[in-house]
Order: structure tokens, then sequence, then C-alpha cells
């Protein structure tokens, strides 16, 4: 680092991506994308605003919160846009004070997040069976990050757990990520007229197929999503852009669509766990569109290596405790045949 | 604000961006856009990638990095690309230590990132004339924050003058805001070989017509992009997404469209400084694509109401020193000639 770096970012260890190589055409089954790209509609929308973008975006996003709000029985004023949920995590980990509580294995933007900004943060380990120990986020007296379903597990926690960690402290407040929730999860949306101290975080990346966009949103209370706008506008006003802003209008509108690939995902993970368990792996059960899996005798690292060389990238995590497993994206099932092809090879 | 926030945000003041009205159509000359839209090859490049929007965009930027590297005469680790310049802004004013000093009467958000950060800073009185007091920017100690040409003067300091700040103070920062350089300034990214302490921001919204996309990029020697590049991987390593890298990317084609527009815009000013000298206006010498003018006996507030009632938007800034003005973005020729012939009502 630089000799005019601030003190507080000396020793920064930003998040690493997913690799995202090119040298060559990979299966990629690393950074759970969604296989199928968005919509006739979504695509018509963004291509109207080319002519318009000499034009700034709407710093409201109005027509969007407003879409978003309808679909999400809310208000406006309940919502607000980011770009990307990672914008979202960002603005909430600087905004609120008291510290944070997240599981030792998640996404691990959120150590990030807390040590970039100063936050005293614990890590909370998940029980044996990777399940999120209710109890240590109850007593902890910080505010709970928790990704539902959780990554890189795929884990659900039932929301009556979500609802004891905020019934137990009314004075912390309790994230909810629901970035993989449309696999098979279910939203704490629900909850945010009843617990001021609910957000509820979402992207567009997974379920509707906009990953390359850059669109998420953050639901709360009223006051919690002024607090939140605020920092957004002392940051970056014009956060999201003209494209992102009708894209994702559009996708509301995209119902059927969204489905019916939903279906197919979740038909090709039920698939895939199924061929992963013949093939002798240990699998965790999934609500999201990625499967976790190691089986005995090849370390994760091994199995990443192995099928890296074979043209199919998965994602493994070098972190005490994970270290044997290997996270799958749900691509086509074109893609799960051939990386079960592969691991066959692998395993011969 | 919510019994959640931080202390640090406790009277947080964001930034106002111009008004967007829903209200009715106005000839909109108060947020600085270009009258043009994108070229055609800029609209279809972002056409192209509607469909593949279900990927994640690239979070090196390296296409768009390498293609302003060679635009800038620089290597590809002398540039990182952010979601607008203001994204751009925000990793400078958080990443780098010992405080800043920028003119009393310049970008408005430079003292809200400041506050936002809690960096200590310095509003420099300009000169009567509004021109920069670079004694003051030597003598200060702290990292120097300049829009050049400066908002909303639309006065631009020569080099030299950059460059004495620079060598002054080699221990702390010299930051260039090129939002509007196209239109008449000079860049210093020409002296970014030579000092490790220059950092400087530009924008695609303006002179690239693309505003409602937001991109950004800042150039800096390798260190300091690295830097910053740590930053931006701790906050939002996919801050860009796909449609706006194709677009950059694009816009770096169409030389000739752009310089086109430039001098059209260029001849608007220049007009329009005329014919508002002539309507016994005091216009300031803008070398960017807005003027900032007043007329003797019609405050700033009642020429931007007077002119709102009339279907023209204006910028007002109630900030004493520059209460008198008001800023007018330039458009097409039939905008200028609609605002002029409205002032012509207003005065008589």
């Amino acid at each position: 680092m630089t000799r005019f770096i601030s003190p507080r970012l000396e020793g920064l260890s930003p998040y690493v991506p997913g690799e995202q190589p090119r040298d060559r055409s990979y299966v990629k089954l690393n950074t759970n994308e969604n296989p199928f790209p968005p919509p006739p509609a979504v695509v018509e929308a963004a291509r109207r605003e080319g002519e318009r973008l000499n034009l700034y975006s709407d710093p409201d996003c109005l027509y969007l919160r407003e879409s978003l709000a309808r679909y999400e029985g809310l208000e406006p004023e309940n919502v607000l846009v980011t770009n990307g949920s990672d914008e979202a995590l960002s603005f909430i980990f600087f905004a609120f004070k008291g510290g944070f509580i997240f599981p030792n294995h998640t996404y691990g933007f959120y150590k990030v997040f807390a040590e970039l900004y100063g936050a005293p943060y614990e890590e909370a380990p998940l029980k044996p069976d990777f399940t999120v120990d209710v109890d240590a986020f109850i007593e902890s007296g910080k505010n709970a990050v928790i990704a539902n379903p959780n990554a890189p597990t795929g884990l659900f926690l039932p929301l009556p757990e979500i609802e004891s960690i905020l019934d137990a402290n009314a004075e912390r407040l309790v994230i909810v990520d629901e970035a993989y929730v449309d696999f098979g999860g279910e939203s704490a949306a629900s909850l945010i007229k009843k617990y001021d101290n609910l957000i509820v975080t979402r992207t567009f990346s997974k379920s509707r197929s906009l990953a390359g966009m850059r669109l998420g949103y953050i639901m709360a209370s009223k006051e919690l999503i002024a607090d939140l706008n605020a920092v957004r506008c002392s940051i970056n006003p014009y956060n999201v852009d003209r494209v992102a802003l009708a894209a994702g209008t559009a996708s509301l509108e995209c119902e059927e669509y969204f489905r019916k690939n939903l279906e197919t995902v979740i038909g090709n993970r039920q698939y895939t766990a199924e061929r992963l368990t013949a093939l002798g792996f240990t699998v965790i059960p999934s609500c999201a569109n990625f499967l976790f899996a190691k089986r005995d005798g090849l370390s994760g690292e091994e199995l990443y290596l192995s099928l890296k060389k074979r043209g199919v990238l998965v994602r493994h995590f070098k972190k005490s405790g994970i270290e044997d497993y290997v996270r799958i994206s749900i691509g086509t099932m074109e893609d799960m045949d051939i990386l079960l092809s592969r691991l066959e090879e692998i395993i011969v």
C-alpha cells in the first residue's frame, strides 16, 4: 500500500470473487449464475434505454421501487434499490452500530465489510450438520447477518428461527440476505410490517438471470430505508443506471418465465444431488442454486483442481471446517452431465 | 434516524442531485447532461449484452481498462473503472489519510464525502474572480481536490498551477476531477508518469453522452490504483455492469462523433454567452458544458424560479457568495433559444 493510505485500510483483505478465467472455455459452475438468459421482454426493455443514455437515471429509482413494492406487498418507502446486493450489504455494514454476528461459514463478504468499516464482529460456528446455531445469535447482542439460504451450504433457516432472533433483541437488527431464497426458501419480507429491526436484502442476479446487470434491493421499515437512503445519497445517489432500472422493472412482469426456469434449476439440482450421492458424495440438502458436496478420500482442493483441468469450474474455499467440500452451481442439464462424467473419470 | 444508526452518521447531510421533476416536460438545463444521444455503435454494443446478462460482468473490467490505457497513453494498471465518477471520488475520500482541501465553491459532493468518512477538510475560498487560490492549496498540507474545469464556475486551472501544488507537497495527493475537461480544459493525465501523488478522475457522463449508464474511471500510478482497487474489491468488486463495460469500450472507437458534438456544445456555449451578455448578464468564461451567470437586479433564486415557471430548469445554489448566479447547462441550439427567449420575457 502507498504512503498515502488511511490507517484504517492497512491490512485490508478484499473479497475474492470466483475466478473468471479467460484462458479457455469452461463449464462454469463456480459463481452461482443462472444458466438461462433473461427473458426477451427484459432484453428488449434494456435495449430501449440505449438512445436515452445521455440522460441521468432516476436517482430515486421510483418506477422500480413502485413495482417492487407491489410485487412484495409493501410500500415504495419500504424499498431501496442498489447496484447489486453487495452494495446493499455495504450500506448496511457502514450504517449501523452495535457490531455484527454471522456464521463462521457464510458469504465471505460479511467479514470483509465488518473489517473495512471497523465494526466489531463475531463468527458463530455452524453446528456439525452446518445448520445455524440460533442460540449464539440470540445471545450475542450484535446485529445478526444471516444468508438464507446460507452460502456455501445451501441450508435454509426456517422463519420461526429468524423470528426468535428478531424477538430476542429489539435493539439490534436482523439482516436476512435472501440472494438464493427463490430456489427453495421462504422470504422474511412478510415479517417487515411486524418487526422494525428486520432488514431483507435481495438480488436480481440469481433467480432473475441478471448477474451482469448489477441490481439488488433492500426491504425494511420506512425508517430504516430512510437511514440507508441517506447513506446511499451520501455515497452515490445515481447508483443504479437506466438499463438496470428498465431491466429490473420489466423482469417483474415475467413471472411465468422465471417460474419455469426455477423449476428446471431445482430439477437439475435434485438430479445432480442424486447422481453425486450415487458416486459416493456427501451432499448437503440445498435450497439454493448450488450444491455443497464432498467425497471421502478426495480433498476439496483436489476435486476443484481435477475438475478445472477437465474444463469444469467449481468453487473451493480453503477454510478450516469446509476445506473438504466444493460448491457446485446448478447449470443446465448438459452442464451437470459434463460435471458428472468428469467426476466419474476422477473417481475411477 | 433510527435507534440503530452509527454515531458517525448522525447529522449526515447527503448530496442533493439536481431535480428530476416528473410533473411536466422541461427544457432541462440543470444537470449538465449532453444533449446528444450516444453514437449508434455504443447503443448497439450495449444492446448486444442483453442476452448475456445472466453472467456476471468482468470484475477486473479488463477490456475497458486496456482500451482506456491505449486511449490515454498509460498502462491498464494505471486505470480503475467505477460506477460513475461519484464512486471514484467515494473510494478516494475513503482510502486516503491526511484530510482534504477543496475550493469553497466546487462540486458539492466533496464536502459530503469528507464528512461521511470523518476526514478533516478545509474549504479554500475562491478569489473574487472565482479562480482557485493556488497558494492556499500549497500551504494547507492536506490532499488537494480540484475539479478542473471547476463546477459551477466553469473556470479552468492551467496545468502549471496543478504542478505547483503537486510539487509543493509530495506527501499529499492532488486529485483532479476532470468531469468536464473535454469541453475546453487540458488533462492532467499527461502528468501521471511524472507524479506519484496525482490522481485524475473522469466520467463518461458528459462528453461521452453516457450519464444514464454510470461509468467513470480513475488514473494514477500503479501503486495508487492498487490501493484503490483493494478498496473497490472490499466494497463492490462487480461494481460495473456488462452493459456499461460494453458501451464504454465502444465509445472509445467513436472519436469523430464525439468531436463533432463537442464542437456543437462549445459553439452553443459561445452563442449563449454572447446573447446573455447582450441581455445584461455577467457570464463567467467557461471551459465546461455549462455557464455560470448572473444579472444585477435579479437574484439567482428569482431567475431559477421564473425560468422554472416558464418550463426551463437551471440550477441554483443557495450558498453565500454564489447565490446571485445560476448554472445553465448547454443544450441544443433550440434549447438555448428557448432559454434566451424566456429570459427576455423575465427581464422586460
